[in-house]
C-alpha cells in the first residue's frame, strides 16, 4: 500500500467522510488513492477558498472534520482567508496540503515556497510528514488536533512522494483533547457574581449555543438570578427561532456595544472571551466591558461549556426555561427592499428546520434579531471578519445536511470573492438559496471611513463603490449553472425565497437595495 | 501630516503612480489620504489575487512598481498566490497591508492573525512600521528594495493608528541596489564554453529578454560561435515577434526537457538558474541538463545580464544579427477549434504592438512557437506556476499601457481562481481581450495523475473534470460588464480577436474547443 493510500484509509477510519478538494499535480496520488478506495465522498472547487469555506460549513453541521485537499504554498494561501474564519469559528478540519516530493525540494522550482510557513498563522496545528511509513500516523494525530477541544483547524503537510512511495502503514484513530473541566473556585465565583442579578452578565459562546437544552437552561439562570444572557457578535452555529432562546449579540459597533455592557459590574465568561471591538478607531476603546466589570472566566474556549452551564444551573436552583416566543413575522408588503422589509421578508420567508448562513453585513444586521420568531434554525455566520465565506460556508452546511434547506443570506460585495462557490453547489444539485443583498457598494467601509476621522472625496468614495459597472449575479450565477432571478420589491422577495426553498438544487435572489 | 499622507506622498516622490486595492477598515486612513493627495491612481479590485496580479502585470509593463493596498493577514492572504507568481517573476511591487492598532493588537478580535508571518513566505522583503514618524522612511526603504535587482516584492505592514497618528514626515526616495557587476572570471569561462560551438547552451533570462537590442545581440553571439540560445519555461516579459529573436523554451513536460538538453555539454547562464523539472514524478528527474555538463554562472538574478551580454559579444567579436523571420501566420479555415488551428487563429489574429499574456496552459502550449512570425509583441506569461494570474495580469498591463492592445490567452479552469479581474477591466475600459480556451477539464491535471503512475478511474477524472455543469464564460463576463461572445470554429475566432481588439474596452470570447 502506498502512503497516500494509507492516509486515505487512516482518515476514514477516523470518521472522515468528505473532502473538499481542489488538487495539483503534488496532490495527484491522492486523488488516486481516493478514487481507488471510494471511502471518502469528494466535492470539488473551482478555487481554494470554496473548498476551506465548505469544509467549515461541512463540519458546523456535521460536528466533525472533513479533509481539504490543497496544492502546494499558493494553494494554500488561497485556502487561508477561510481557514482563519474557521480557526476563530473553533471549527474542526484537517487540511492536507501537497508539496513538492523531499528531493526536489533543494531546487528553486517554480511552484517552490515555504509551504509550512504559509501554514503556521493560519493553521492551530502543523504536521510534516517525512515518509511514506509515517503518514498514516500523522494524519492520525493530525485528525485528533483537529477534534481536540474547542475544534481546531489542523495541517498535514504531504511531500508528494510520501504518498506515492510504498510502505503506508494505516493507523488506528488517536482519542482527541477533550475539554478540560471547570474549577471549582471559579464555579464559586461565577455562583457569587449571579448574587448581583442584573448587575451581571453570562457571555456564552461555542458548544454551548448549539444545544437547545443548554440554551434553556441558561435562560433558566437568567429568570432565576434576573442576570443577563449575551452572545458574542459572530459564533459558530446558534440553534435559535421560535421555541427556543434567542440572546441578544454584542453588536459589531462600538458604541453600541458600550451602551449595551456599560451597566454591568460581573461578567461570566463560557466558552468566550471578554468583548473587544472589531476593529481600533482613533479616540474608541479596544475594550468593551467598563473598567470596573470583573472578568471571570468561568470556561475558557477549551473547557467544558456545556459542563460550566449545567454547574451553574444546578448551583442556583434554575430549571430549563421555556422562552416567550418572539412575535410570528409578518410577510412584507409590495414595496421597495429597504432594510426593514428586507428583514421581514427574510424572516417570513424562512421555512421549518433551515440552516440560515449570515454573510449579510451591514444590509442584514437586523435579520438575526427579526428572526427570532421564525420556525427553529441552525444560525452560521461569518466569524473572523475576513469576508467570503458565504457561499462556500453554504456549500458545506448543504453537504451535511441534504435533507435540510439552506438560506444563505449574502452581502453582495463579500460575494465575489468566493462567487465559484455556486459552480459546486450546481455540481452537488445542493438546495441552497442564496439572497444577494445588492447595494452596490461596501457599504460597511463607507461608515469606516468616517469613524476614523475622514471627511472622504469623490474619490475615496468611488473607491468603495462597486456598481460601476453594475454586478449582475443573475447572469454571474447563470454561467455557473444556477438559475437566478432578480426582485425588486419586499414581497416578490418573499416569495421567490419561499418557492426556492421548495425545489431540490441551488437558486440565486439578487435582491435590489433600495 | 498623518502618517498615511507621509506614506504617499514618500511613495509618489519615488516614482508610484498607481495603487490596485481591496481595503478595509484597518486601511481607511489611507484611502483617505489618497483621496485628499490625489498623487496616485487607484483602481480597486473585487478580491485582493485581481490586486497582486494587476500590479504584477502593471510593473512588467511600466518596469516599476505600483503599489497595493491590502486588508490584515487574511487579505494579504487572498493576495498571495500572484505574490508568489511575481516574486519568480522578479517582479517589483510595493505592498501596503494594514493591521490592527498597535493599543489593539494584544486583543484578540475576530481579524487579529500574524500578518507578519503570512507575509515572509511570499515577500523577499518584509517591514513592520511603528509609528507615524517612521512610516515615511520605512516606506521609502520599502519601495528601494523592491527596485532592487533583480526586482523584489516588498512588503509593509502599517497598524492602522501609524496611518492615522499626526507626525508624519515624507521621506526622499532611497537609491535601489543596482545589479552586481560580473565576475572577469565568470566571463573567461563563458568565452572558452562558446569554444565548444554547438555543446554550449545559453539560457538567459530576465530583463536580458526584455530588450531586443541585446536578444539580437544574443543572436549574434550563436551565429558567431555555433551555440544554442534558449530561455527558461516561463519569463517575467519577453519582447518577441517578426522581426525580433525567437527563442525555443525549456519545456514543461520533463521528457521534452531532457530531450531538448541531452546534447549540451556546457550552460551558460544568464540571469537565469539550471533548469529544473516543474514538479518532482516518480522515476523522472529533477534535474534537466545531463550530469555531464557544466554549469556556468556568468549573471545570477540579481547580477547584470545585459552587461554579461555585451561582455561576451564584445568578446567573441559577435555583432547584432538579424533574425530570419519566422513564416507569417496563416488565417485558418472554418474548422472546429483543436489546438493546432487555436494556434493559427490566434497568430494571424493578433495586431501590431500587442501585449499577449499567456496563461494557455496545455490548451496554449503551442502558440508561444506559433506566433514567432506575427509582428512584434510583448509576451507576459505567468511565471510562478500557481494558477490564477490571468485575469489580472492582463488588467495590469492595460493600465501601464492604455495605448496598446492586450490579448489574454487564458485556460478555463485558471480563469475561475481570478474571474474577478474582469470586472475591474470594465470599470477602467481596459482595451483588454480575452480568450477563453474552453476545454472544459483540468486538462493538465489529467495528463500529470498518469505521470504519477495512477490508472485513474471515473470518479478521480470526475474530479478534474469542470463540465458538470459547464461554464458559461459569456454569461459571467456579462454579469461582470464586459460583453462576451461565444465561438466554436477557429476562423471564427480569429476574426473575433481581430474586431475586439479594434474597439476599446474589454471583450471575453469563449473560444469551445472541440
Amino acid at each position: 500500500m502506498n502512503g497516500a493510500e494509507s492516509l486515505v484509509r487512516t482518515l476514514s477510519a477516523g470518521g472522515v467522510e468528505v473532502c473538499f478538494a481542489n488538487p495539483g499535480t503534488s496532490e495527484m496520488q491522492f486523488v488516486d488513492a481516493l478514487d481507488r478506495t471510494r471511502l471518502i465522498r469528494c466535492v470539488l472547487g473551482l478555487f481554494e477558498g470554496v473548498v476551506t469555506g465548505a469544509a467549515d460549513g461541512y463540519a458546523r453541521m456535521a460536528g466533525k472534520p472533513a479533509v481539504t485537499l490543497l496544492h502546494l504554498a499558493p494553494g494554500l494561501a488561497n485556502a487561508s482567508a477561510n481557514l482563519h474564519n474557521a480557526r476563530k469559528a473553533r471549527t474542526p478540519m484537517v487540511n492536507l496540503v501537497g508539496d513538492h516530493a523531499l528531493r526536489h525540494q533543494a531546487y528553486d522550482a517554480p511552484l517552490t515556497a515555504d509551504v509550512e510557513g504559509a501554514a503556521l498563522p493560519f493553521s492551530d496545528f502543523v504536521r510534516v510528514t517525512r515518509s511514506a511509513a509515517e503518514i498514516g500516523a500523522d494524519g492520525a494525530e493530525t485528525l485528533a488536533a483537529a477534534m481536540s477541544a474547542p475544534g481546531k483547524v489542523a495541517t498535514l503537510i504531504a511531500p508528494s512522494d510520501t504518498g506515492w512511495d510504498e510502505g503506508g502503514v494505516v493507523a488506528e484513530p488517536r482519542r482527541p483533547q477533550g475539554p478540560a473541566p471547570i474549577e471549582p473556585a471559579a464555579l464559586d465565583a461565577a455562583v457569587a457574581a449571579l448574587g448581583h442579578g442584573k448587575e451581571t452578565l453570562i457571555l456564552a459562546g461555542g458548544s454551548v449555543l448549539e444545544q437547545p437544552e443548554l440554551t434553556s437552561l441558561l435562560l433558566g439562570i437568567a429568570e432565576k438570578t434576573g442576570c443577563t444572557i449575551a452572545v458574542p457578535p459572530a459564533n459558530r452555529r446558534l440553534e435559535r427561532g421560535a421555541g427556543r432562546a434567542n440572546f441578544a449579540k454584542v453588536p459589531f459597533a462600538v458604541d453600541l456595544a458600550v451602551e449595551m455592557l456599560k451597566g454591568f459590574r460581573h461578567a461570566i465568561l463560557i466558552e468566550a472571551r471578554q468583548p473587544v471591538a472589531f476593529f481600533a478607531y482613533p479616540g474608541k476603546p479596544s475594550v468593551l466591558l467598563p473598567d470596573e466589570c470583573a472578568r471571570l472566566t468561568l470556561a475558557d474556549l477549551h473547557d467544558d461549556g456545556p459542563e460550566a452551564v449545567r454547574a451553574l444551573a444546578d448551583r442556583v436552583g434554575a430549571k430549563p426555561a421555556t422562552p416567550v416566543d418572539a412575535p410570528r413575522p409578518i410577510r412584507p408588503q409590495r414595496v421597495p427592499i429597504d432594510y426593514r422589509s428586507l428583514e421581514m421578508a427574510i424572516a417570513a420567508a424562512l421555512p421549518e428546520d433551515v440552516i440560515v448562513m449570515d454573510e449579510g453585513l451591514t444590509a442584514g444586521r437586523g435579520i438575526y434579531d427579526a428572526t427570532a420568531g421564525a420556525p427553529p434554525m441552525s444560525w452560521i455566520a461569518i466569524t473572523g471578519g475576513s469576508i467570503g465565506i458565504g457561499p462556500p460556508l453554504a456549500t458545506g452546511a448543504a453537504i451535511a445536511c441534504p435533507d435540510r434547506p439552506v438560506v444563505a443570506l449574502q452581502a453582495d460585495g463579500s460575494a465575489m470573492y468566493t462567487i465559484q462557490g455556486l459552480w459546486t453547489q450546481a455540481r452537488e444539485n445542493l438546495n441552497v438559496t442564496t439572497v444577494i443583498f445588492a447595494n452596490g457598494t461596501y457599504e460597511l467601509l463607507k461608515q469606516e471611513l468616517v469613524r476614523v476621522g475622514a471627511n472622504p472625496g469623490r474619490s475615496a468614495l468611488d473607491m468603495l463603490e462597486i456598481n460601476r459597472p453594475a454586478l449582475d449575479f443573475v447572469s454571474i450565477a447563470k454561467g455557473m449553472g444556477v438559475p437566478g432571478r432578480r426582485v425588486e420589491d419586499a414581497a416578490t422577495l418573499c416569495q421567490a425565497i419561499r418557492d426556492a426553498v421548495k425545489e431540490p438544487g441551488p437558486k440565486l435572489i439578487e435582491a435590489i437595495i433600495d
